[in-house]
């Protein structure tokens, strides 16, 4: 199955049964965590009003507000926090340690219930968007200090079945004992592949850019926003506790 | 198969061909990332002088050491800004977002992986305590800047088969269009079947605390300890670059 996923961005009118995305939540939940204390959460939005409220948060892409299911997985200390509070337990969680600890649980339950949805015939498409605009998501999901978003998933059945996209050899990410820090001649090896593809031949020409690399340095994910967002970002650990 | 996973912390003395090990990470490499950029990388630790300089980031734990592959996934900008250098791009990916955006690719990544390895038949733990040490791991790994270590997975084939660990009920994570903030009454029905469990209630003995809620706040997961290690987190960022 996995060799032929792509990301699923348009979805029929039928829903997503309960029943279904519970079951698939549950399996998803055996997927380790620290201490086995399964730091995250999951807001389950169904309402029209909900999706309309999450959208601008996702530069309002179509999927948000036409997914019969939007899912967005926070890194939470909230629960654990309170259940200690209520056993005479002293939590120490509102620090970037924890944070990280919370966010890496969230998202590797992210990707176990991406890999069991898709199997039971699900289309997804993972938000990116989701860290560039967390005080929103906070603001829409009422999300109290020590929860924090880190994925979106826009979720219902596939009514599209678009080209597999590239991806670059392993020898270009994998790595036998040590980082071998990639050469002009191994970056050559690296992308040759994926810059002689026509549909990214076709990306370069309608972005008016000289080379591929440069439609996601100077027009997608450029310094000026990266700065920005960096900031943003920061803010929002702050105003959720995780930083002081 | 997921419904019956368990972290394997013994294995046999049976290898992992290089074969298979490099077939799960081009499966496992079908996940999406930001922009199809595949921000991670993996370094794959066989040789036992490789084993013995990871150790001690892990607290000697002797899976480090027994176990045939230790797999470190690094959340990796370099490889991506090298390549825009290449391309007259003007890579603007050292600060915060850029590393949540990289940390976020590394650990999708490496939780497919966690499941195409489980369903090959491969016993995996999952070591949290890549950062808790990052800077060990970064001088051992010879990781450049714009290179950090998210997770550690250690792999083999089982030598055990341990007891099911337990999950909390769905509705303790699974929140309907808002974030519903636990009672204390909340609380003690979602943890009641976890506190009740008798390895749990044995944990509490043999730790000599007086909930089990305390082994994590006071003994495991202390205040003292997290705010010591966001710190050297924190040093460990700004040292490959993501922080200024």
């Amino acid at each position: 199955m996995l060799t032929t996923r792509r990301t699923i961005r348009r979805y029929t009118s039928r829903d997503i049964e309960p029943e279904l995305l519970n079951r698939l939540f549950s399996e998803a939940a055996r997927t380790q965590t620290m201490g086995n204390l399964q730091l995250y959460s999951v807001i389950v939005t169904r309402s029209s009003e909900g999706k309309a409220a999450l959208a601008p948060s996702h530069f309002n892409q179509p999927m948000v507000t036409q997914a019969p299911v939007v899912v967005t997985v926070c890194a939470d200390f909230r629960r654990t926090t309170t259940w200690a509070n209520c056993r005479k337990g002293n939590p120490g969680y509102d620090n970037l340690l924890s944070f990280m600890n919370a966010a890496s649980d969230a998202l590797l339950f992210t990707q176990t219930f991406c890999n069991l949805a898709e199997d039971a015939g699900l289309g997804l498409c993972y938000l990116g968007t989701t860290i560039y605009s967390p005080q929103a998501i906070i603001d829409a999901l009422h999300l109290p200090k020590l929860v924090f978003p880190v994925a979106t998933l826009t979720v219902g059945w596939p009514a599209e079945t678009p080209p597999l996209t590239d991806r670059l050899p392993i020898e270009s990410f994998v790595h036998e004992e040590t980082y071998h820090d990639p050469s002009p001649e191994d970056i050559n090896r690296f992308y040759a592949a994926k810059e002689a593809l026509p549909e990214n031949k076709e990306f370069v020409r309608i972005n008016k850019t000289e080379t591929l690399a440069q439609i996601f340095t100077d027009i997608r994910y450029t310094r000026k926003d990266n700065e920005l967002l960096s900031r943003t970002f920061y803010d929002a650990l702050c105003h959720q506790g995780f930083i002081k």
